[in-house]
């Protein structure tokens, strides 16, 4: 025992002094330490070689700024952009007014040779579809690792934005028997070992079920069980993948992306959904524009439309929708509202974002509150330059009227059904399609650049 | 375009006030409206009826506490435990001092007849299997509700405290062509409609791998895909489910779970790693207990171990824990450290988390960091009642030793090596069994009790 509590002592005081010893260049350019001696690391992004100078721009992910190391040429022989590096040196101010570190020595951490075969070359601009292709370097472009900050930011800010106004962050299962949209665009799961499918498998069982008893699935929707959870905790959310398996290669597609889906019981009015939507893709707009206004300017060229989260966002009903699509668009559509006509749409609002309201039931899933004129109490959200980035509804409350509309005639949905017979309450809810609204916000051309590893049909690098 | 405008301002100011308009129990116990009228929501979890008046406590899910409303009898004929209504009323003390809600009405939103089927009856205590039967009701139970909040809780003190010490949350794929531990206990993954397969395969490809071009499996970690994002972004994390094809029931184990994984570069000593994990773990404990205690009472029974957060997590090698089993504890090992020896250290050491280091190679995955003695600079973090709730090491950063103790001798892996080639810092990284942890936290016997919708063989309820 002794030697075992002496042990952690030590340590703990080596750890103390060691967690703390370098600073971040966000930190850095913060806390702007002038004259003070400071140890940095990070990556090489640029690279100016002078007589008696080097000038080093190094990034280490904190944020989108690089922070100028100099140092004495004769030092700086074998370093490349790319390079991983860590220097010491006294913190001052360059001519131009910017924070530099002056450097006496530095320490090579990992090489970076372009002619080993790294695909990115100095001050060089590559295609999207090039960097993509190089998926496991993409994080080390300057528009990439501002996406995945701004990913991050925004993750966060629902996350507490959604807690502030008392919704409860609940983990639905990603591997369900049930297609909550009935859309038979499913991934099937079963274990990859044979060998233990075998040994679980019951007299005359297809191996399919062995493991769970019955065939299971990637969801494609969290909402079955947040209504499930919001008949006890009224209002409720879920942050996470969904799936399709669906042949598209679009720009606005994915096999594998992620969803907020929002449910809240005591809600019998569609009004009152498109407020929360609203409210929390404004807030989420301002929280960026507030705090990370740095990587969306990089990711936007510096295009960033500020005035959006004033604007009062547009509701019309599906009806008036077609209504406008064929006399003022001229682009008449016999059933739904197609990507092209979202965008149209769009357009016709000069950007502001647009709720579509009141669909025809047989366009929408079979869980939807059934309203007059056989419509249901539905929306889509749609956005400039994505389309749709939301869709929600009312849910149906009728015992009878969901009985009857269930996709599947089987005790599948036996305890969906339940829900309605004991201590019911009306409930609705929403998801909004986080890579698309990332598209969006961003005004990145394609979705696969808004997700760190995107899948689609045929792809799935790493 | 003039109507359109007239719908959307008339909704606004409607929208605004129903919002509004109903307070949650939280907010009420908090505020004290003394004096005031206000309208309440939420299911009723007692009902004691005498002669003049009837004595209801609703919970609306904002809080574990109930809130009393008092009725006239005559006027509470039709009402039952498990029922949802709302309510108006005065807002006064009890005669003991409590709030309570004087109505003099209600609306019976949903009935709960509980010979109907509703499966728990008023004042009956069950047994968590029996509960656990029940999926789509266990939210409605007090126990349950509380661990859910308990949940949510947690998840956000997770993403607020790393954020605030600089590390992104990255949103690793679920869907993966790799099988990062090696172990070969996945799920794979494929399209359910053979007819999309069909018209997705090349000449001569199996159907398994036509969606993706490429066998694909549900992810065991997303580790090796947060190296490549800390390999730009330097501090990064991830919080997702991650899945295991196993054949086990124990109360241990779930065939889908959450793991938070954490990655780290510029990170060469393994205490530094430890300081990481032991500071997280305490400050999520910390949170709790500051902020969300009376959910922890009713989880725990009111047996809560304040004391834990102020005690140096035990730090000991693999031979120690080995020899404290042998000559100690009477349970020698030949080989590994099984969940019987894990409780039996966290006993041994009064209930402190046992950090237990330098693992022999043997016993680990490929791609720890090689040490003396044919170790590796490996830890699991052992928690009393439940054993290992974490895992890390650091990463081989050696290109040849890698390449050398990859699982599989192909190219799939190629990505990863690249990674050591290019401008590589040393990482390290652990990963957080997150409803272990709950389980631990909670003092809660099945893991089962700890995850919304449970997944584990035989069983994929809902």
């Amino acid at each position: 025992m002794d030697r075992i509590f002496k042990i952690f002592f030590l340590n703990k005081s080596t750890i103390f002094c060691r967690h703390y010893s370098h600073s971040s260049i966000l930190n850095i350019l913060k806390t702007a330490p002038l004259g003070q001696q400071i140890s940095v690391q990070g990556w090489i992004k640029s690279l100016r070689k002078q007589k008696e100078l080097t000038f080093i721009e190094i990034n280490d992910g904190s944020t989108c700024k690089n922070l100028q190391i100099t140092l004495p040429s004769n030092l700086s022989k074998n370093i490349t952009v790319g390079a991983s590096i860590s220097s010491k040196g006294l913190v001052k101010q360059s001519p131009k007014g910017q924070l530099e570190i002056s450097a006496e020595d530095f320490t090579l951490i990992g090489e970076c040779d372009i002619s080993k075969g790294y695909p990115f070359a100095p001050r060089k601009q590559y295609e999207p579809e090039y960097v993509r292709e190089n998926m496991h370097f993409r994080p080390r472009t300057r528009l990439f690792s501002s996406v995945l900050r701004i990913r991050h930011a925004a993750t966060l800010e629902i996350h507490n934005y959604l807690d502030s106004i008392g919704y409860f962050n609940i983990h639905t299962p990603l591997i369900t028997s049930n297609d909550c949209e009935g859309a038979g665009e499913t991934f099937k799961i079963e274990p990859d070992s044979e060998k233990l499918l075998k040994s679980m498998a019951k007299e005359n069982q297809p191996l399919h079920s062995a493991y769970f008893n019955k065939k299971a699935y990637l969801t494609v929707s969290g909402q079955l069980h947040l209504e499930t959870v919001a008949q006890a905790l009224n209002k409720v959310y879920c942050f996470a993948p969904t799936f399709r398996a669906e042949n598209s290669k679009s720009r606005f597609h994915l096999s594998e992306f992620y969803m907020l889906e929002l449910e809240q019981a005591f809600l019998n009015n569609l009004d009152d959904l498109l407020k929360v939507a609203e409210d929390l893709v404004k807030h989420v707009i301002k929280a960026l524009l507030d705090r990370h206004l740095d990587d969306l300017q990089v990711c936007t060229n510096g295009k960033i439309d500020h005035l959006l989260i004033n604007k009062p966002f547009i509701r019309i009903s599906y009806l008036e929708a077609q209504q406008i699509l064929s006399t003022k668009l001229n682009k008449s559509s016999l059933k739904g509202i197609g990507k092209e006509h979202e965008l149209a749409l769009t357009n016709y609002f000069e950007g502001v974002p647009v709720f579509v309201i009141n669909w025809p039931e047989n366009l929408k899933a079979f869980y939807m509150k059934q309203i007059p004129e056989n419509n249901v109490a539905a929306f889509d959200l749609l956005a400039s330059g994505v389309g749709e980035i939301a869709g929600g509804s009312l849910r149906e409350d009728n015992f009878e009227k969901l009985k009857s509309r269930l996709p599947i005639n089987n005790s599948e949905f036996d305890w969906y059904l339940d829900l309605r017979k004991f201590g019911y309450v009306p409930t609705g809810g929403f998801g909004l399609g986080f890579e698309r609204f990332v598209q969006f916000i961003l005004g990145i051309e394609n979705i696969k650049d808004c997700i760190p590893f995107p899948r689609w049909p045929h792809n799935c690098k790493l």
